[in-house]
């Protein structure tokens, strides 16, 4: 069988991404996904996404991270499907598309892609970081050098503790200086990406929260580019999270399997 | 304009390979070149291939590196372009054909592809360490805890040290047991590979030359598979010198420049 697929990036966070409207890939095929994953023996790319038909929203959106396994929110992702539905011509600049953690909205603009996060009211110290599940769980540790952090090593330290080792966590190194800059380790990748949006946007919380920002629209840096963050909040709840930054499609392939 | 490619890999080492037969591709374009290399921004590959036309051979092989600049002999890329030129119909089981160091005859058989490298006859000793130029230049250190190597750093050390630092150089560690295992940093791709072919060929007659092993057809383990080397020697020049193994193409893709 040949199957066609789009290979998208969203600030260097990369998908293979599959219109399966008509149900033929087999989503509990992890083997074939995580080959299809790896980079050098196969296509390469931090996560799979099909894109597949809901009879109430626009669309549902399945993710699976490179191990093969399906994952909880994305949030590079979800802007990634949002830009190829529109592509596809299923959406318009509006939408409402169903992914695993319930419904999501998003805007198209020009280059960007902005998505609708869940509120968030949940922010739990662990000694001096913090951690905050805002699709995807993560563990936030304010340090000044991040350049210098061997990221891999130091988050699996983190990633693979007795605590949180069952679930797995996400585990981003921030640094707040005149900008914001971040990097992220994400589980199910098991290494450090480009760059994670739902890490950006459980950072940009934290840092809120924490009173390490003032503003509600927060720039992060990441590897691969600037993700903004948007938000209200009120007595430690963040409603109205948006998620911005560029999408672009990088080519189409087709593969046999 | 619309870019037709292919993906390939040979034992883990992965090409973008495009027939450029009309000539359209402006293999000046380092910077293109590089981007369409990069992992997660770009296609992702160890480097990227030319077939042109040629008066007097099958064809001609024009190969990048990953950092976009036009390099020396590939093997592993060149038994990927060799499957590729059967695959469009240029060539039927046995070809010859034109890269940057000459002549190369090459030989299908099922999944294998052979190349034949030029005869070798100059081997230098750096203290206890090999240099052999198999069409590209190789250093070669015996290692028997090849596992236990940062390859990228102590390859690294070598590759820029002020007598390499110019010119360049690819980095083996290969340890001699029950059976050969060997782990390759190149130059150009910066890092260590899956595998590398004109790196199994220069450690087969090193290590022939050193009396490490005595066969003439030698079989080496790399991250990506099995590479076989075979040769004739006599007095110390080695002929007939083939390259043995494995080629896959894994999808064909797309993309607009």
């Amino acid at each position: 069988m040949v199957i066609e697929f789009y290979k998208y990036q969203a600030t260097g966070n990369d998908f293979i991404i599959i219109d399966d409207r008509e149900n033929i890939f087999d989503d509990n095929d992890s083997s074939l996904i995580k080959s299809l994953c790896e980079r050098r023996l196969g296509i390469g790319a931090d996560g799979l996404i099909l894109l597949r038909d809901h009879l109430k929203y626009d669309f549902e959106m399945l993710y699976f991270n490179s191990d093969g396994a399906k994952s909880s929110l994305c949030g590079n992702g979800a802007r990634c499907i949002v830009k190829f539905a529109f592509t596809l011509g299923i959406i318009s600049e509006k939408t409402s598309f169903l992914a695993i953690d319930g419904e999501h909205q998003a805007n198209l603009l020009d280059e960007d892609v902005s998505i609708r996060f869940n509120d968030i009211s949940k922010i739990e110290f662990d000694n001096d970081n913090m951690v905050i599940d805002s699709g995807s769980p993560h563990f936030i540790i304010l340090n000044e050098k991040i350049n210098d952090i061997n990221i891999d090593y130091e988050a699996r330290k983190i990633r693979n503790s007795i605590k949180y080792k069952a679930k797995g966590i996400n585990v981003n190194f921030v640094a707040v200086d005149d900008a914001i800059s971040m990097r992220t380790y994400e589980r199910g990748v098991e290494a450090e990406t480009l760059s994670c949006g739902t890490g950006a946007v459980a950072t940009a919380v934290g840092l809120h929260y924490s009173k390490n920002v003032e503003d509600n629209v927060v720039q992060l840096n990441t590897k691969g580019g600037v993700l903004t963050v948007s938000f209200d909040e009120f007595n430690g709840c963040y409603k109205n999270i948006w998620l911005t930054g560029e999408v672009n499609l990088i080519y189409i392939g087709e593969f046999e399997c």
